[in-house]
């Protein structure tokens, strides 16, 4: 992390208003989830410390684990070079599930590749 | 990982045909770089094995470091519980540098937030 920036840099045109979030695990690394950002969300989400969402199926701001009890703490937040994308570390409270679906990532479907196969060759 | 599915079954409809891509060291973890594919970019990079994005200002297919010889070699891929976002852990060719600032991650720009200046009073 070479610098600060202020937030009013933040791309939200190039999605019409919204930013992709990475979600990160702070502690082993692992990738948890994406999700979207307006600048409501991205502003709370610093304000609080707790990671909200914009639901793009519900049009509503969406605190994760708000229901759950499984919120993400933000322990560091990044973007990239052209400030379009944010990377978010954070510790998962509650029972550590980010994933609705009872796994603690929502990357859990793995995809096959034909270089893998090739590469798994005798 | 717990299943591997068709790669039919991925959603470009939710952004309009186009797949954000978390782009992960396979070996640190640490997260270099979110970029967009469509279906044909999709389709190419787990057919070479190597990250093709599609550039949204350019509107054409990007493999990843064709000139500055830093391709993304493809290690694993997964996608998530609502497929419309893939994860793609990597092993980064050439100099190991994936932003064009010249920097391994893009994700350089460090966001202060009121909690993490909270939490570090006396």
């Amino acid at each position: 992390m070479n610098d600060q920036l202020d937030h009013q840099q933040i791309d939200f045109d190039k999605m019409q208003g919204l930013l992709p979030a990475i979600v990160q695990d702070a502690a082993s690394g692992e990738v948890l989830m994406l999700g979207f950002m307006n600048r409501e969300a991205y502003e709370q989400t610093l304000q609080a410390g707790y990671v909200t969402f914009f639901s793009r199926t519900r049009s509503q701001l969406w605190t994760k684990g708000e229901t759950s009890g499984n919120r993400l703490e933000l322990v560091s937040a990044a973007t990239d070079c052209d400030r379009d994308t944010v990377l978010l570390q954070v510790r998962v409270l509650g029972e550590g599930v980010v994933c609705h679906l009872g796994t603690r990532s929502c990357f859990t479907q793995s995809l096959p590749f034909r270089a893998e196969a090739e590469r798994s060759l005798p």
